[in-house]
């Protein structure tokens, strides 16, 4: 079968592969606390409105605004102290004209005040408690002043979550905050990871000479994990087409996704292309990707699930699987675009040469200075992973640069 | 007890904290699959050489450089190919002067070869194998030339990963690369977080009047599980005195880090530095930071271990304990600083106000538009979570700033 190129920009090739991925993992229901990192499976509705009642955001006197009209530090307003409205209990005073009750930050107001003066601009006329007591108020206070109101943070059946919103720290806590302690997330996908060639071996074996220990199955392993992913290792297969057919068949049959790290001679990865063809439809889609390192990737899909043959090298290796495998993960949890990503903008401490019409991707290693950070390009060979080990992120030289040079700022993306 | 305020900018506040900070996590054993995110006790050394044999970078015929000097495309060398080199084998081959040897990318070199001519630059002059069979050689190629080095990846006996170092997906392979399948990591920090104010319930119960349910507790907690800890939920403790104290010390005795929730009023936060002041020395470091929002947080520390009171709104909560809480969490697994994070360069949508002296933290979405991103903040008090959970980010307005235009960049660290 002869080796044929279909080499694309990286984005027009992620595009490509997502017009395929129908597959979308099943929902579970969950424990709210339980789901960070989790991708919500239906939108989320706020069974009743946050705050449930009106709260105080000051420490002070919960009024009637209209008592307070005019009122000023020359010629302040005096009201009555009728009451306390203790935390975490309901307000069961009622103000008349010229009323006050002392509130908390947090607390209830009662249902005939509207508004809340900070203690600080009021002055007690004697000793305070007992109630009643007098104040003098120094400010004229408007309607709704320092007071949150029923549904201001959330009303009752807002959405308060999308399908296919990725849950943070926050969401948790905006869940928990209308007690809802659980919700329908998507399942993890399950990430069938094949490793093919006759020299590598499990990293438990020791070498013989001209063999070395399978690396990719656990960088591709560790970028699915990040990306909410579970890696099912398949193993080293023999690069022997009719045994990985069957290896690739059997664990593309029980994930959600199927990952082989061919070996890096030509020989090895026509075989991966034969395999991916012969799942089933549409099979390959491209062959081939314009960056550097990481050119002969093939994409494909099956059923609309991805599939991603992988160049042998480490590095390419793993650039590759970022580029396609990790938004293929996120994907399949429902989620249409990865999360963002920060980037480090840093100065570059040597020139790095390019190509235009490629994206390169360069290992860095950040290092502050007194002008902001410089990134130190790591060079070597794509075959050497502790150029990725050393570095802290890659620089990106875009498809119509043709180099960048020292002092000029790029963009590293951290790992 | 008077509250006292030493505001101090976060900068200076996290310094002062980490000066107090000598508690570590004990180191434990774990399989080297499964450390992705946990961090080295340890400096780990590399036990042999890698690659531990010369290897070929490419597709093609293992030579003597010599052979090939001055070889070009209208004055070619002529070479005898007397065998291949399996993938995965010793290379058992000798070259003798004139000789090469057929090899692939990644397998071993014979010992008397020093160069790899790639296969384009050869013709075979007759059908191929059986060997031997003649080649041409339109290329001088130099010593080492397409040949990775013993020992170009690392050195034996070299330091690969210091003590201290945060495992990503390629530190897993560089690891496993050289047969380290187990290393010694920082156990996970226990982050004890205590909720108190009388008008918080569990996120299970149905609150009444004047009743709010835990969100701190689980946004929090959450961060810390981001951070590679571990949350142990100590619940929700009554405004007292008495009652904070032995559930704190309690607490604190079997974890690494205790994070307080404070309610929102006053005399609760007076309590909580009562009770951060009586677990031990030195105790309260300081009580402010000059920042909006979460003025009012409290950072100590006692026997080495971190303690945080926080500020009862969630937001105030959640910045503050990003910028106190998660830093210490990776400080207690022996990492120095925590790990950079990215930026979002966005311009900003609307104006937003400032004080200089202050540090500002905006919450803000993002948004793409045809010349990058946007950033349109999300105003509101910072009771209201959904301010939070409907952001992307914060937008950061450093302490000498007095307020952004809309149209400036700013920068957005997302969440």
């Amino acid at each position: 079968m002869p080796e044929f190129f279909n080499v694309l920009p990286p984005d027009e090739a992620r595009a490509l592969l997502f017009t395929h991925l129908s597959h979308r993992t099943a929902g579970e229901q969950v424990v709210t606390r339980a789901a960070l990192g989790r991708v919500t499976a239906e939108p989320v509705q706020a069974p009743h409105p946050l705050p449930s009642f009106r709260r105080s955001t000051m420490d002070g006197y919960a009024v009637r605004a209209a008592d307070t009209h005019g009122a000023s530090e020359s010629l302040p307003a005096f009201l009555t102290v009728v009451g306390e409205v203790p935390m975490g209990a309901a307000a069961g005073i009622t103000l008349h004209t010229g009323e006050a009750a002392l509130v908390h930050t947090g607390g209830m107001i009662p249902d005939s005040a509207d508004a809340v003066v900070q203690v600080e601009l009021t002055q007690q006329m004697g000793e305070g408690a007992p109630f009643p007591y007098e104040i003098e108020v120094f400010r004229s206070m408007a309607v709704g002043q320092n007071v949150l109101q029923v549904g201001e943070d959330v009303r009752a059946g807002a959405e308060i979550l999308p399908a296919g919103h990725l849950l943070r720290p926050q969401d948790l806590g905006g869940l928990l905050s209308l007690g809802i302690t659980e919700l329908r997330v998507a399942q993890a996908p399950r990430v069938g990871i094949l490793a093919t060639g006759d020299e590598v071996v499990a990293p438990e074996v020791g070498p013989r000479p001209g063999e070395i220990r399978d690396i990719n199955s656990y960088t591709v392993g560790g970028q699915t994990q990040k990306a909410g992913g579970v890696p099912i290792y398949g193993g080293i297969i023999p690069d022997d087409l009719a045994a990985l057919q069957e290896a690739a068949e059997a664990l593309l049959a029980t994930t959600d996704m199927l990952v082989m790290s061919a070996g890096s001679s030509v020989s090895v990865r026509d075989v991966t292309v034969q395999v991916i063809g012969g799942l089933g439809e549409p099979g390959v889609l491209l062959h081939g990707v314009a960056t550097r390192p990481g050119k002969p990737t093939i994409v494909g899909a099956v059923g609309g699930k991805p599939l991603i043959g992988l160049p042998g090298n480490p590095v390419s290796a793993m650039i590759q699987f970022d580029m396609f495998g990790v938004p293929a993960i996120y994907r399949l949890q429902g989620l249409s675009e990865p999360p963002l990503r920060g980037l480090v903008w840093a100065r570059l401490a040597q020139n790095i040469a390019s190509e235009t019409g490629r994206e390169d991707y360069v290992p860095a290693r950040l290092q502050p200075t007194a002008e902001g950070m410089e990134a130190v390009p790591v060079f070597g060979k794509s075959n050497l992973i502790y150029t990725l080990v050393n570095a802290d992120g890659l620089i990106k030289i875009p498809l119509n640069k043709g180099g960048v040079a020292a002092g000029d700022w790029v963009e590293v993306r951290l790992f």
